[in-house]
């Protein structure tokens, strides 16, 4: 329990009403009630905050005329909100040590504060710095290299080899440092190129469940300082994502493509290799990018849902698209060559 | 083996032919033989029928006058051919037991018949109802409940606090209760948002392999009773499933979308986060769900394939489209001033 | 480090250039320095080649007029430059044995040259040929068998009865042979089709990082010799993929669908369940393939990315396309009746 006025003092900001409201758990502000904070940020939930049962809210600046209830007024009530939560929800740090059914080679280097939880695999050459924590069933390829305060949550495998930063959240699934697919093609029959390149992850990343980050052909595979990558992205080899960039889930990257700084890739998008794509860019939802982009805005590719009966009247005119074009061009030749004058 | 006749009576019906008939293994129409049982439900595998070398086959009723081998005859042979398959392959439970090599927190309470494999990791808090097993690799995180008859395959990864009912199967690779991707933008940096809430899962819920289940944001992500997944699809925080519904391979689901009961979503399908889709609907592969779906129906979105010299050609028109719309407009208009009588 | 002579040697062609020239590493044409090799293959890049600080370059006979430095000339210098990274890249094999934290049952034959990693888990009735490497946390279930040299790197996951052919790789993550999405619907409820196929695996095939395999319904799923799949794609129950056919990352093929030899079918592609796929067939990334393909040749579907406004405003077109048709048919019709002479 904290109360409101605590807040408030943390995030340098006044109360608006009962400092002394108590405050137990975070909420949303349909659902809250005795005891729970909510924020608001979006507009489109701006209704919700005349009768929500929350303790206190946190709001925009935005909404400051409109709050009827205790509150904390900012000017991101995301953020804001954001550090409420980790307030009000501390992790308890796992307390160092390797636990007795993990096997870590003698040759390696180990913080001592670091947890290395059951069942995991440290191999020889690992560097692990400090505050780092290594949930059950993690396997730590050789030469491989964790900055301070990372967490593999679980289950993760990082292979021989990728050097990461400080503060990288990995989750359940995550593979990072497999083999790129390099592949050359000798009469019909695909030899495999090995793959020596590696992968260079820098701070602040998180990574969401079963992605894969391929290592790189020759070079490496980049994911710069505080990229965010939701569950069951595929990264290819010697694919740059620029730093602060945040992709969603299932979206794919081919090789060798090049991402710029604090883009927003939306999920299911597939990215052939071998482009760039510049800084600021927005890309929606299942687009395809096959070109280029080096003009910050948003992007998009794709066709809309419909009852399938409409669809697919409409998916047969798709094959008949030039055809109609170059008729719509011969009529109007064909008037404007009938049309009085001529 | 068992005798056609044995088969006809765990299934209620008669025998039409021989219920003598031996009877050693399933097997598809065209490939059985002396000893196999198949099946026919699908119209367009009827014609398979007359030269299917099946000792006996197990066909729908409206195949009845077209049965020229030993047969049974049922409502829905699709259900009476899974029965079958169980009973011809009865799966031996394990015995109840803890690997030596697993590492179950003494702070947890297991029911002694269940089975928990080797290199397993059940931490403090957990829950293990009656006739669970748990295969290698497994890792159940503190405080998670797991309920009657569940079956974790192997290398399975279910987070702390995550509630499964009854008869609920996770295969190889799925992760439950992973961090949803909850952040807040920070001019151009994104800030973490704890992920306070968990993962509900009703009984008789299946997983498939490397399929994610994010724990959701404040409240809970919630699979309903029944639900089906596939393998490598993406459940967003605080998505809502209905009851009995099927999605299909390396779907995603984008966070507080809220899915009906009795669906049946295609592989490959990408809905946008914070929408409704009503109960019954069908989505067809590849389709991308944008907006609210309220009407129970099929829908669709996509494009044909085509050649690709051909498709290229449609595909330029693709931006030209609303000019083409527009031009059209314009001559009709031109015809109508143009007419006799104008 | 080897001479540019001895490396020409082992490939059986000649120098062009000093013999003598020492190469220590593998490079690409931008950042290669003294003592690299790099390759040029890709007339692409041809213009890197002017540019070049490598020691030496493998390039292409069309190329052969353009060395100006020190090379070796080749009919296929990317399948050359292969060779030379093993060679350079020399993989240490592991000695054989089983680690002290594997769980091996002794009711399976495993060679005595065959490496098991810490905390894995080979099941009874397991067969395991010369020379295979199981890295950490692999589990491999009940009879399955692998051929020889094949590498399963870490936390894959090999499920009951799968037979893998020689020199397989599977990376990190990998499932095979889970449970098919096999139901049978019963007035809204889904039962289950139990699985009791399996997978066939042939020679020389690699699977990438958290790809899943499904095991068939009744009969086997099937991957044929030299097929090479990247990450995260799933193979539906069933399917036949056949021999030196290439996949990419994030694609996936529903069930019993029959894919031809030598096809290479880009990332994040969908096709649909029981349908054929002829031999020598390219599908291109993000494409939906929804009917059979008879004849080789490159096919493609999708919409081009567009600058989200321009977008939006072709997008809302697509519904009306059937009615565009239609008005153009009528004015052309129109426009032939009230042509001179009518």
């Amino acid at each position: 329990m904290v109360t409101l006025g605590e807040l408030a003092d943390r995030l340098g900001v006044q109360v608006s009403g009962d400092a002394d409201c108590e405050i137990f758990r975070v909420a949303t502000l349909a659902n809250a009630g005795e005891g729970d904070i909510a924020f608001l940020h979006d507009p489109k939930y701006r209704d919700l905050l005349d009768n929500t049962n929350a303790s206190a809210v946190i709001i925009d600046e935005t909404f400051a005329d409109d709050l009827s209830v205790n509150g904390i007024i900012v000017k991101n009530s995301h953020i804001a909100f954001a550090q409420v939560v980790a307030w009000l929800n501390p992790r308890e740090p796992k307390e160092g040590g390797v636990h007795s059914s993990a096997i870590v080679d003698p040759d390696s280097q180990i913080h001592p504060d670091v947890y290395v939880g059951p069942q995991c695999v440290v191999e020889d050459g690992v560097t692990i710095a400090a505050g780092c924590e290594l949930g059950p069933g993690c396997v730590v390829g050789q030469n491989v290299s964790l900055g301070e305060d990372c967490k593999l949550v679980a289950n993760v495998t990082v292979c021989h080899d990728v050097k990461i930063g400080n503060r990288v959240t990995l989750h359940p699934g995550v593979v990072i440092g497999a083999d790129g697919f390099g592949l050359a093609n000798d009469n019909g029959r695909w030899n495999k190129v090995p793959q020596v390149g590696s992968v260079l992850i820098g701070d602040d990343v998180e990574i969401g469940a079963n992605s894969t980050v391929d290592r790189g052909a020759i070079e490496n595979t980049v994911i710069e300082n505080g990229v965010k990558l939701d569950n069951l992205i595929q990264i290819g080899h010697n694919v740059i994502i620029g730093a602060d960039t945040a992709i969603a889930a299932c979206t794919a990257i081919a090789g060798s493509a090049k991402i710029g700084k604090q883009c927003a890739i939306g999920g299911c998008v597939g990215i052939v290799g071998h482009l760039e794509i510049t800084d600021n860019v927005t890309i929606t939802g299942m687009s395809h990018v096959s070109q280029e982009i080096t003009k910050p805005g948003v992007y998009s590719s794709g066709t809309p849902l419909e009852e399938n009966k409409k669809w697919h009247r409409n998916f047969v005119r798709l094959k008949q698209l030039d055809d109609m074009a170059r008729k719509i061009k011969a009529i109007e030749k064909k008037i404007d060559q009938d049309k009085p004058g001529n």
